[in-house]
């Protein structure tokens, strides 16, 4: 299994591919995540636009470069719009993430919707390592949104999932993993508080949609989202606290530059 | 009326408690105070799921350590979605919190769910002065979401209120007064910029439900959230302005050691 | 034209009205920019209530000092809710101000919502070059809500729509032009990041409201406002990055002193 961090060339060439296209990034998330995915975005480069107002979700899945879905944008529209949506994309080509957040912690008739938007080919699913072994059948049930199962732990789950699906399957931990089905590869590094700043892993969703729409392999677009928020998380690490570290995360990946070493 | 303050050493075990117990909280609240009342929350070790998704107001409400609702959640949610997690906290014996924020500032329809839900016996009901008094029934009707009275006004009301509802009923301001109907507690301390940073008193809900969960006094326990939000405050007052002060509390909240003096 | 610069008596003698007014401001913003909105009315002294709770848009419109709408309010509540609240501002005389974000980006169904909220004789309307144009009749449509035309192309067709709607009308971009269809004003300064933070833009909306609250001169009141914010963001540009920058803008906007030169 092969690293994938900062340091490596195609990382950063896919950075700079975002910062030079400037990709429209569409997405429906949750309002708790919200703020903080979009400023990742535009920390990038990126163009955000989330929300379900009346006629986004068809509009701007077909237009945009790529599109996420966090799955508690529920709490703001209703399953139909997040089906519409991700049918857009589908439909369009627009290659998308789906983030089951909180699949499996006991709320059957949401878990259920999760279930449904698998059926439009996400070219991405992410999540931590509870959520996904529960999208994947198997019994990984977490505490609200925090996870009770390590990321190593899920590595068997998501290669079979990935074949499964034809997605790429990506799981946040300590290390994280990301697979097609058939490659695996690490991406360590990071900051414990990135799973103590709210949204943080929901705008880690929002980061690979940005990279894959600037980049055409699908692969290590995503590892290089996750090699590009590990190693801003570890120069924001000197942050005082929890409230000054979100701001840092920002700040680093806006002063993040895709040439550099 | 006694004084409680950080110097207490009740406070400190209670946040001791939540550190160690990392309770799961839930929260229905407005959008515009979410983000912030996770943070606080995950500062103080709590894990935090907030909104109203499909399942998880009746399911959250039932397995979560305590729960708060913010009535302004209504601007996301309908009145039939509080009222449900309100019922499912009460027939589980999850403690909860009712924050009726712009209580009596000239909106019936909304003032009448907010009625509705005191039948579901908040654990707790915390608010300015204008918002308790209103609740109370008296004539105390705010400017929107500020007080036009001030806490030292509400002790009558609040008292008589106590004994009436059987709630634990907290009331911010200069000083924050906390009574059972019985007891009357002070929590002096805190900083103005409390009130000039939006969602500060809402995040405030939403620590009291972090403490409840953790521990069985529920008095201290309410007291201590005033206490630990009120040093946070006071250690981030050096902030330059209000902006760094909503990070800096959050710093400070996540800084803050149930051991230390 | 004339520049008009936070250097103006005028221009601070608007922000000195609003911190000695206070006004309650209202506002129907969309979640990923509530929080800010909020955090920068609070900043210059403002009182400021967010959201469509049961009975809030009707009687929050005619009780507020000025009121701002933000079409992207349409994500989280039905085009009736906003109608009723710019029915309830005009019926009461209150000012308002109208935020086409995302106008002419390629969903017709929301374009359409909005040019039925200019029938309720928005005070001012404010946007980029993009919005502006399409709302005003032409080809200008951007990409999601970013613009992708210059705020000078705009000045001809502002001074004709100011002319057509007998409101205000207000471009962003390098220089802000601001006109009532006789007069233009320039406002130069500012920082490139202002579109770099999620909602810097929706919140000069909220800020124009807050102006509109507190000074009888509508047209030098928006000039105000746009003034205050290109001072405060002159001020915040020694942030380190784009998270930093958005923390110092409040805190700048908390610290201008109307007094002061």
């Amino acid at each position: 299994m092969r690293n994938v961090t900062w340091a490596d060339r195609d990382v950063r060439a896919c950075l700079a591919a975002v910062k030079r296209g400037k990709p429209f990034v569409y997405g429906l998330t949750n309002y708790v995540a919200a703020n903080l995915s979009a400023n990742v975005l535009l920390a990038v480069g990126a163009g955000p636009a989330i929300g379900a107002a009346p006629g986004w979700p068809s509009a701007f899945a077909a237009g945009a470069g790529a599109m996420w879905i966090n799955a508690a944008a529920l709490m703001s529209s209703g399953p139909e719009t997040l089906i519409e949506a991700a049918r857009s994309a589908d439909a369009a080509g627009t290659p998308w993430v789906l983030d089951p957040v909180a699949m499996g912690a006991g709320a059957a008739a949401y878990d259920d919707i999760i279930r449904q938007l698998l059926g439009f080919h996400p070219t991405v699913i992410r999540g931590n390592a509870s959520e996904l072994i529960a999208l994947a059948g198997g019994a990984g049930g977490g505490k609200g949104v925090e996870t009770t199962a390590g990321s190593d732990e899920a590595i068997a789950f998501i290669t079979d999932f990935a074949k499964a699906t034809g997605s790429i399957i990506a799981v946040s931990g300590a290390v994280d993993y990301v697979t097609d089905g058939t490659d695996i590869l690490a991406v360590p590094g990071g900051d414990v508080r990135l799973t103590q700043v709210t949204g943080a892993g929901c705008s880690l969703g929002a980061l690979i949609a940005a990279l894959l729409a600037a980049n055409e392999t699908k692969l290590i677009a995503t590892c290089a989202a996750h090699a590009i928020y590990a190693v801003a998380a570890e120069r924001a690490a000197g942050a005082r606290g929890m409230g000054a570290f979100a701001a840092a995360l920002v700040d680093e990946l806006s002063l993040l530059d895709g040439e550099e070493k």
